[in-house]
């Protein structure tokens, strides 16, 4: 299939989606990002690339590093981690403590901000350098060693993370954090702050199009049935409330972030991270949703 | 692959998990039915078919028959249809009305008891013979001439259906059922009653794993598009509020029914019904589940 | 107290409050009321009335009723009444489905309209001419024989009254609806549908000021206790969700209707009824609540 | 009346209630203090004093602090303060996030554990030294200079406080929190320790049954529109998510804390606090409200 054509194509479509969504401002950091930057980067798992745009320009991958705390979390404590962490769809906002309160402290999934909570506690509970692990650990995935923490959102997001110290203390109150609070929020505000570009985020997620195994070094990252699990857990519940309907319209496995990326995963075939800063009322980027539709329309790939 | 050896594998391991669930037993006619009883038809789309045990023995269908329902809607209101039901998994009971009532009498999907009231509305809307139109529309589809409504299932719906009064009362005051709240719970109750065997639903839904048309006949059924999407629906809302377990542990669209039934697919490969009415404390067949977690482990086959 | 001269000064200072609310409009009966009709009544357990604007003319008392419903309850089953409804504040708006689900079908409390279904089921499962005892019984409390249902607006009620026949229904699937939802629903739209004017009311309420007796005719109608505990429940649950707010401003045991009524009891004082047809968001009549406000204010009478 | 017979005989009739109820555990502090401690004192506006049992041993108030924290408030901030917090029942435990979610960080009234931080806040945000304040408050309205903080309890809540902490930075979250979390609650922490005895407390009370005025001093401790007011939130919202029981069975306005206290004002009489650390299911002493129920019976006072 002629992808780098069908990326300029869908390019080229989706000039008139631009200025109808809105840029995360919940921190200053994020609030200035120029809104019509706009990336995409397709990996294959013959080993091929196709970019478009600013696809090489690091952006804060924010929720997209769920996905990373989730396999890391999965590593160390295995299946007990989904004692403490649920694996359905919330159908709430990716903050809400209602659920919470409702279950309680066992987060619905580990895509909303209290189960992330959970895995990167589960993280920091075996390793007393759970940042820079996590750090190196997608550096490794990524092939990027030059991967770093954005040190100023991650400021920011403590600054403005109210919200996170309330569900990290509602956790704690409900014995469901190991570690201290301080010590898993610094983590979890740096994972956030990670930055990344369109090509690090699909070389990163590569592997889960390929049964575990990056198909540029052959490495085993992770063994075949968590690869396939992770990609069902990002199918469920990967983009927030917005699961159903991105399922629908696009198809494919996939985990956005407020900064504006979502990669996807088509199992077998490829990985492919877009970025564009302009979100829609739910958090996903709206251009970024948009090129994925086109992408599994024009390709005819779904899981479907 | 040999599937019939697989199925019998299966058939064997699973016997010591018999006697762990629950017949539903809201109706006599249902509290009735063997625990035991037991059928596994595949259907590829090759035209193959691989039965094991009971696979011919009809059994009720129950919320099987939402998807017939929601694709009947489909072809005569269109995309239209999702204004009045949402397709994001609800992350409550079926039969809950809390999400109804805050998200203003809009169900959440089609395949909770609200959604399929709505569609099932849709249809009587377009048909005054809608109990009639789905029966021969169920019949097309399985190529069995022979399935029927169970009437006293049926008339025990209605009898103890006090729940689905009240539910589409609250459509209904809402905004949201076209027609007399009796007009439409007469062809719910009905299409919740449809008798059919293993073979004949693994037939019925064949075509949604053949992008929408009936490897057998050559005809086309759905638009290919629209299958797709009648699939997505199912794996992100198909199975109550346990679709993210069932899409980690099974990872294929599917749609299960309080009989016991589930019914799932493989896209361009088979589609694969069981039916065991022992249910789990969510309603989902417990050894259902059960067979085709170990089918798609054996197969390795899954949309992941 | 020269209630007659406070009962004027009153009616000058709303006069500027007039065209503010909103009548209700979910009937066409209601809907048409005219939107400055006023009336007060004051009745003392002395036995002197004090009457302000239109304090004779019948208007539509609707969920004031709820308190003759609850009184002959009461009557008829003693405490284990509270066996099937609760006596909180629901701390939700009084048509809510939310909480009954949540609370299995036990309503928090008889004055929101889950709560006034079980008490008129309760009253249709002792007596088979419900209606007409219950009208009987209104006619005695307030020593008026002319006080009829209005027939236009219970049949509206009954037209557009399909959020009622939901939570009918809803209690029937928990088993906490002895009696058939039509029967129930039509004692419970034609107590809604009670025409009464200020007096009336006023008259109808004086024995919970009086510890149960008439001051008038002597009468004990009900007990001294069961008087105090009406005037209880009054207090924690008799204007929807602004029972707070209105014992912190007015602070005294009273019920609204969304006809623009509100009846208030000061134990050992009066009873004191109020009609102005505009409400306000919640339901409850801006006026009235006003009007009741400088009453106590004025008259530094209240029960705290 | 004979209060101290009256008083003497319900310490009788309660004997067989004791042993049904729980100390409260989540903090050591409270978990060992003896159960059957049991103390009654009632003051009156003649300035009379009756006295049962326990009723010069200091306890742990725990939330009737919560009133102390409005009163202040009140005065601090005046009707103001009623924009950050509301005073409607909650109808939901004290500690609940949900409500709170839902409202957008205006917590349902001063006396759940959200709406006391809020007061508090107030009362930190006008001063420095709010902790001493608000002790030298607390001893001029006992007219006791010895009451202290219990170090040790403020220590231990602390400790547990979890669930507060996030209750107080989602209330920062939604900008309903002027100060700094640790601040707040270190000023609520050792409210809630502040130790008094029934004397104490019916003493620091008995202002609210006057009008605000102490019958002792003569001082005009708080306006008494004010006092009316702060009776008319307790009555609505004293009792955790029991104040319509509460209001039927004992009728007065009060306020409880899980330290097994109760303290009870009834306006133009007297104040009555008992003490008795069995709680029921709610968090309210069973003892206490039993206590209540009776001296309200026998006496036949009660605001209804």
């Amino acid at each position: 299939m002629n992808y780098q054509r069908i990326l300029e194509n869908i390019g080229q479509q989706v000039q008139r989606e631009f200025g109808k969504g809105k840029v995360a401002d919940y921190i200053p950091a994020l609030a200035r990002v120029p809104p019509k930057k706009f990336g995409i980067t397709v990996a294959t798992v013959e080993g091929d690339e196709f970019r478009f745009g600013d696809s090489e320009e690091p952006f804060s991958i924010q929720s997209i590093s769920k996905v990373f705390a989730l396999s890391l979390a999965l590593k160390l404590e295995g299946a007990k981690l989904w004692t403490r962490v649920g694996r359905e769809p919330s159908g709430n906002p990716y903050n809400s403590l209602v659920q919470l309160e409702k279950e309680r402290g066992i987060p619905r999934n580990p895509f909303i901000n209290a189960g992330a909570l959970v895995t990167t506690d589960t993280v920091v509970s075996y390793d007393q350098n759970a940042g820079r692990t996590m750090l190196e650990y997608v550096r490794h995935l990524s092939q990027n060693p030059a991967v770093q923490y954005d040190e100023e959102v991650a400021m920011s997001e403590k600054e403005y993370g109210h919200l996170n110290f309330a569900m990290s203390y509602f956790l704690k109150s409900h014995g469901n954090l190991r570690c201290n609070v301080e010590d898993v929020l610094d983590v979890y505000f740096h994972q956030c702050a990670l930055a990344m570009s369109c090509t690090d985020t699909a070389r990163a997620f590569l592997h889960l199009a390929n049964r575990g195994t990056s198909p540029i070094s052959g490495e085993k990252l992770v063994p075949a049935r968590r690869a396939k699990r992770i990609n069902a857990v990002m199918l469920t519940c990967g983009l927030y409330d917005a699961v159903g309907n991105f399922a629908y319209r696009v198809g494919i496995p996939a985990k956005s972030g407020v900064g504006g990326g979502i990669v996807g995963v088509i199992p077998g075939v490829l990985s492919i991270c877009v970025w564009s800063p302009e979100l829609d009322a739910i958090g996903n980027s709206r251009v970024g949703a948009k090129v994925l539709e086109l992408f599994t329309t024009k390709t005819k790939l779904s899981v479907f």
